[in-house]
């Protein structure tokens, strides 16, 4: 089973969406793709003059800001993506986190710090995934998730993608790709042929302490650490030029492992 | 099979909404709901400075306002009611015409008025429905379409409730509830007292030409027919008390007969 994650400019914009799409469709199934929301919620918000508050790259969401992620991420994202695949012959279903009981989630509790209506993962339904899988239907997930209580919740795409592919781990063989605007983990950002081709998840800490990892990859990295250590097969951290090469066989990509 | 179509301020008001979905989880499975959207896309278009045009109660939706139906329907709306059904211990997955390819339809073509992104249905995937229900899952839908070439269409959602029942009376006795903020159909809008309890679909047009049946329940009332006329068991247009009332075997709403 492989479990695609993508955000950032490949959904925000429509060509490079076309373009992975393209790729996506010629890997042979079973397949799951998660994605997050990129800025649409930010520019939405912005419309309906909202104030955008994030915190270590966690959007603050109130009731109206959980409104808007839900339009943006469960309405126009997740359903373009899946007209779109359908376009390319592959029959997806659109889901979130409340969708099935996919993905059970609380509150997040801080003590100095009121996120809002934002959702810490507590289980993943991989049954129905499993089923929907079985009737051949591709499942493309919004990071949405719920409390069973009728309370939707905004989490973290990166997460969603890294419990997800944890709870498959359990009964299948899991490669996991985490799709972003970088060729993979690079050893310095001014320098395209500083990529990181392999990384072991012990070497990680030194990396970040000498500020190889850059502080916005750092939570990436971590989640993909805990996929690892709790089964997931492989992950690859790249971009859409980097899945396109290794679907052709061709080595691209950061690929992390134990 | 009981097929349920909800619109109004069932929708608009959170706690219609959540008195019906009550009167629903007591309902025996299997069952479908079919939602529209009330007023939302409109205020959130107003909100965003859209202009909202309406011809003969259908939207005309230019490639902003498609955005704006598919964020509010297949957002906002579709996934709340998802998560509050969830509350009541009902495990439903909600789907727009584009998950699985339940829904596939044509952008409409018309001779002088361009309706913009608005979707005519050409068929509907009963076999999808089968398959959620035989997994326990009720399906929620909301009334966005598809073309299968990638675009994503606005359609009706009392169209889509009819589509659904007719595709899905060729395997299952159907019944089709349309719910809205009166008991029925009325022969006087200003007497309570006047409800018709029973109508046939050949009384209708004489009820027209009388002016009995109101402008804006005349698509409605002609949907049903439609339903009806091809294999639909019983139609029933009532609101969520009279609802309460023919779960607990009173008799209330309006039902639409061959």
């Amino acid at each position: 089973l492989k479990i695609f994650k993508i955000g950032g400019s490949i959904i925000e914009d429509d060509t490079e969406l076309n373009q992975f799409l393209e790729v996506f469709a010629q890997i042979p199934s079973p397949k799951i793709l998660i994605h997050g929301g990129g800025k649409m919620a930010s520019e939405l918000s912005k419309q309906l003059n909202l104030e955008v508050k994030m915190q270590d790259g966690r959007r603050i969401t109130d009731a109206d800001t959980l409104k808007v992620t839900v339009m943006t991420y469960a309405g126009w994202i997740n359903k373009n993506i899946v007209a779109k695949l359908s376009a390319l012959n592959i029959n997806s279903i659109g889901l979130t986190g409340a969708d099935g009981n996919l993905i059970l989630a609380h509150k997040r509790m801080h003590a100095t710090i009121d996120y809002g209506f934002v959702g810490d993962v507590d289980a993943v339904n991989s049954q129905l995934l499993q089923q929907l899988l079985s009737l051949d239907l591709l499942p493309v997930i919004a990071p949405i998730t719920h409390d069973v209580n009728g309370q939707l919740l905004n989490t973290n795409a990166d997460t969603i993608a890294t419990e997800v592919a944890i709870a498959m781990a359990k009964s299948d063989s899991v490669e996991l790709f985490y799709l972003f605007d970088l060729p993979g983990l690079m050893g310095n950002l001014e320098d395209l042929n500083s990529l990181i081709s392999t990384i072991k998840t012990n070497e990680i800490e030194a990396l970040e302490q000498a500020n190889i990892i850059s502080a916005g990859m750092i939570p990436k990295v971590h989640n993909a650490c805990q996929a690892i250590k709790k089964g997931v097969q492989k992950i690859t951290f790249t971009n859409v030029e980097g899945l396109a090469k290794i679907i052709n066989g061709e080595v691209a990509g950061t690929q992390i492992t134990l």
